[in-house]
């Protein structure tokens, strides 16, 4: 007997491990865990609110201030060094910025108000991102959470529960690495050849998770540094689909080791700014941070690197005719604020989908997704209406349409008005329709809503 | 296959596990490992330094400063709770401490210069105490060690290094259990039937101490709460003795789980304030500090609630008399420095030892211990001299000594005096003095040389 | 002689005293300094920016964050307190946030550029609130001011210079009285008898702030309990109206003593949210916060408690039709930054103004004010034109205006559209415009341009 | 009139400046002042204990860290420029130090407990050192004051309070100038021209001070830049010496401008480390530190840098032999504590003097101050006996002293024990006395007590 051999079955305890295999279970390999239909409340959903907050929201600097300690201490970026020497004292470390992030004004409530306000349908939010700290209490991070440290709450707990309260569908952002853990850079060292990290951090926290908060989407991440065989990817899913208390709604994203991205697990996010110019044929989703420089809050950000709500608008409306989902991040503050100018982006995204989400939720791509004759126009489809949606009001009227066919049974109508407009149709196909005075909108995008065409 | 089982070797690594078994080696069983015989220069010492330092050091507040965490969060303490409410803002935290440990004026060398001056031949450094906090770079303790925040220095080890310097004998305080780790708290949580704590936090570290800083001394501590077989320790031993870099040299105390102490391992420390009467028949050591309230430095201390130096030198001697090594105890401050008042007792202890040592270091219990005829008077041997420590300058003159028995070769001179001194024998045994005038003396105890004595 | 007699003069210097008499000079009496005529920039500007800065915008909390102190410690606000007890030590200070107002992201030059992009033609700016705090090296300040503590800098100075690289014109608030300081409490106590006050601090500091900063504008606050022969107003404006080196360009306001405002000085303020329904007789200013609960920062804001863009833009047009000047308040965050969200209106502001500006700089109210047919529509006018500034877009078109009279001569045009609009002559008054399709407009207000009317 | 001028008497009253002249007081000029003679209570009191306590002690640093400002901001000190560089973030100000000084464990009666037991007579405390930091609040002061910021008490009040419940006289430091006060340097520049400074603050607070605390000592210092008539000076004694309610007890030093020390003012501190070897023939006091390199607290002090009791007993005999007080100085921490350390020193000095205080309180020059014939010896005397005061305990015994000439009813004993010693005549003068055993003596000095000598 080893002096020292661990016991039989660390942390994940017992239980897992002796489940009876069956034949109707997936079992641990891509072909198994790949053909698992995805539950379908998420293609209706089509719009997420992806949120980055946890001690990075301190310093709230930098470009993509989510990874201001690799972009200071790793990267060695001469902003964030010069940040750093200019504001703060010798030796303070990324550690000491923890009991900081105080969250006085943090109302999970108030954030959920505002997410169901956007037409949210889901929410992502940032459990652990590549520091480390967890936004729960996990007993494999003592010290480095939310709990023992800063805002001493619960803040996972917290807002998922405000989330479901408000009937939106809860995501949680979890990153598999840690920059500076370590025992990951034992295991890295070694050439992934050992698992500690893997064991006794990465999967017991992953699996805490699961257990605690009952997610309906795990959004993985900071796994392309190593092989999933590392990660115990397809273990873990395969648990994750056969055993968990979420079996049956639980959705995940491609992020589960080097090569599996837009290749394996759930929906794909593919790599950061995919953008698919036809509809790919899995599902796959489209994450777009309103700081256009930066996932968590930079408190120096300027009005000019923001997105405006049309440039928004426009970019969820392309997302959703070319089949994607659109996870639309903002980073709160180290207080707990979520900034107005964010507010108020979301804001406006909901007040445009309370005239246009008819085009939206539940939607899927068209025969054509795009023309661009006059101005640019976006399709969607149902089973029973094709929807234009136009980013420009046309100077012309009437407007045409080239992509549609119409029939003795077409009818349209504008979003936001029962009124029937006229319309007439173009020689070989296509249609002309006459609009209305230009009707205020808070994203500038209209939607005709056409009927009985194909 | 479980989904989730670990890898076979945890942490320890392979090479632990392949040694092979050997005839003449220890076997992981109390019977084996009590019996080593103790490596010679432990007793020959007699005087060690206990330094209790770490996070607790910047609170640095109320009774047992070093166990304020829990005094303040466990027991609930009233002191300990109006402090923090009357001074820190709500909801700080413990872990809040932690940055504040800033060490900006220790000098490892300064401290080990005043160690030397004091007269001791080993030192015992707190690398972890009950708050779980590593004062060196524990892969373990990420972001709860004082590299990763607080000093950002490798404290041990700049400690250690210092130590060497001055050719004093290196300890290690490691405390076994850690109040709030919630790790710990599961398997408590288990009846100790789980050991996730021991396998991935207690034994790792330990093992990365001995293997990172090859102490001479393993002060374990906090172990009452388990039985040894939780903590492994009979492993852990046999393979500090067998195979470890100080297997050779190494010494260590008795604490290794509950119902251990004063039985197994290899010094006794036994209870707390452990004081025999006659000298027990295994090595034992009593440690002590100057603080009487505390073995962490309070802040707010007054003078009448430490030791002086008479009283350190009367504990010291009657420990020697009886055996033991007298281990006494200084908490540096948070800023890294020793207080005035700790540094002058020290030096004072190294004066009365540069006069009086001989009757100290490496002498063995006599067969009269003590006497009190007059003045107290303790008594020590060498081979060739028997040592009378007077701790009073008596009033009379010549001076009489009950115990030992003279011979026609009897010599007595005064420690720091090469004159003989005028004796008597006193019938039927014990001998008259004639003294000098009283010399001074730092410490105020004087030793009479008796050689030539039964 | 007395033997602690001051010195004859104090402070402001023999030169002031000094100055001969003269025939053609303001003397110090409210019939000379209220017949002084307004220097023409001002009614010109129409537009300009306040901003609330200082000790207050750190905590940053509370209904009108800049009464913070006095609402805490003064008033004892429930909100204050319970904000103070939840988030800080116990005997936290106001005094202990000067520290924190670090302003490390403070770039005058970025705010001046958006000043200037809002289309303003003054900035006032708080040299100094009611909490005594101030913004630049006051002497008489020493140890509460910008450049002793917090931001290390003289923010007034560096705002002064880059708002006058971007010519607009300066003005600088200042606060008469000091909640809290005992020298002000004292002469308060004795019945405004003693003037220690006055003449070591008040009267120094608003000499010390034209010497050094020569101001366009003084906007005097904080005169409230006090007449102004306490404050020596008059002697003051007589000084700064004769001898100062602004004496030609000065604006001040009507805030020098209880019963002054509205009365005497220069432009009238009157109470705050003064609001008349014809234009007054006298030149006054409107002030606006966009942040309608509070003048200085606050870092729990939310979005409804924001005045939208077309908010801003209808008071703004109300008030210069009334024959005001808007002065529109942002409180920028401690750290520097003013929020985007306030950036965006100050924009939004700018941009309405490069379409609209011809109705708004230099106009004068018109014959008639306002009138309510169809839409709510403001005029203005100059020497040649009238504008009619209509606050929503008409269902009808064409659309009727009421008061104007036309002639042969009469030309109709929408800002922003050089082209001639087809009108008709209303029985017995007013016209008919026929519109152009709706134009997109930041500021949801639009104007027509009106020639040869009367 | 000009338009500013002053009001006719500032800040101290009218109360002052009518008091009627009369022929039997003093007239501010050093000929009256100085022809004051000196309250019995000061040249009888002989020890008193100096404090040095205020922001300085936050940083408490450097030599002499009460001049930690000017070392490092005036003097730009090495040391002191590296400390803040190494331990704070850039920018941070000394008047960032203030929130700091916390002074949590604070207890003056705590403190005036151990000034009793030191055996001291009066106590000086720093109520506003160079850096014009306030102990107590002073509305001329305003957010620079304990009661401000920091401790947020008054601590001069409080210690006055506890000093006087022990019946030990108080005394009050105050320093004229202020290194960095922008009033104060104004005046400079003018060559002191201007008394803006003295009129405002200096005066105002000293005042205030002597109101307030009713001092039986006032300890100027900080004059020596300016002369006294810049400061005042004459004026202010002469009220405190004919006016104030202290005008019968109160004692003052002898720094009251540029010249003025060793020669106007009461007692004499002449200049820093004053060393006569012969009695003065006016009262004097040396100041002396237990920290030898800093009267403020130095929280990297060491013990070899501070006096042991034997050299502060050697150094205070020495001062009162020749005349003198000796005043003693601590410098307590930040948190409001003594160092142990300083305890120890403190309480020894009061344990010699509870054996030997006869030889020194209400005692006055002997005919012969010194010898040193075999140990070093210094004499004082009343009206009936003459105190021998040995440094060191004599080899020889009989011991013989020089100077005293014996008589018939010549008596001697050892202080602390009533036998009558042994003693013969010399010719021709002179004794010698037998000594007894060499008793225990905590400052290692011993009074032979001498009646019937001349």
């Amino acid at each position: 007997m080893s002096p020292m051999s661990p016991p039989p079955l660390l942390l994940l305890g017992v239980a897992l491990a002796l489940l009876p295999a069956a034949a109707d279970r997936y079992t641990p390999d891509w072909a198994s865990i790949d053909a698992r239909p995805l539950p379908a409340w998420y293609d209706e959903a089509k719009l997420g609110i992806f949120v980055h907050w946890g001690v990075f929201s301190v310093p709230g600097f930098g470009k993509y201030s989510e990874w201001f300690w690799w972009n200071w201490r790793g990267a060695k970026g001469t902003d964030e060094m010069k940040f750093m020497e200019e504001n703060f004292q010798p030796g303070f470390s990324y550690e000491d910025f923890a009991p900081r992030f105080h969250a006085e004004f943090f109302d999970p409530d108030a954030w959920a108000e505002i997410f169901q306000a956007s037409g949210a349908r889901y929410v992502v939010f940032t459990t652990k991102h590549h520091d480390g700290f967890a936004n729960w209490p996990s007993k494999t991070s003592w010290n480095w959470n939310s709990v023992d440290t800063g805002p001493h709450r619960d803040v996972v707990g917290e807002i998922s529960a405000a989330i479901r309260r408000k009937s939106i569908h809860l995501g949680l952002y979890h990153s598999m690495f840690e920059w500076f853990n370590p025992m990951y850079l034992a295991d890295k060292a070694s050439g992934y050849q050992t698992q500690d990290f893997v064991f006794t951090k990465a999967l017991p926290e992953l699996v805490d998770l699961v257990l605690k908060y009952k997610p309906d989407l795990i959004w993985s991440d900071g796994d392309w540094e190593a092989p999933d065989t590392y990660w115990n990817s397809t273990e873990f899913l395969a648990w994750l689909y056969n055993d968990s208390p979420v079996k049956d709604i639980v959705v995940t994203n491609d992020r589960w080791g080097k090569g599996c991205y837009c290749k394996h697990g759930g929906y794909y996010n593919c790599a950061d700014r995919f953008s698919p110019v036809t509809p790919p044929d899995h599902k796959w989703e489209k994450c777009q941070s309103i700081d256009t420089h930066s996932w968590g809050y930079r408190r120096n950000m300027k009005l000019d690197e923001l997105m405006d709500l049309p440039s928004i608008i426009s970019d969820f409306v392309n997302t959703v005719a070319l089949g994607g989902n659109y996870l639309l991040n903002i980073g709160p503050m180290h207080d707990g604020m979520i900034a107005p100018v964010f507010e108020e982006r979301l804001r406006g995204v909901g007040g445009w989908l309370d005239v246009n989400g008819e085009a939206i939720y539940a939607t899927r791509p068209w025969r054509v997704s795009y023309e661009n004759g006059t101005v640019p126009v976006w399709y969607t489809a149902t089973a029973s209406s094709v929807y234009a949606i136009l980013l420009k009001w046309p100077q012309q009227n009437p407007f045409k349409l080239d992509a549609p066919n119409t029939s003795n049974s077409t009818n349209v109508t504008l979003l936001g008005d029962p009124t029937l407009l006229k319309w007439a149709p173009v020689n070989p196909k296509g249609l002309t329709v006459t609009l209305p005075e230009m009707p205020p909108c808070p994203g500038n995008a209209w939607t005709l809503k056409l009927d009985g065409v194909a």
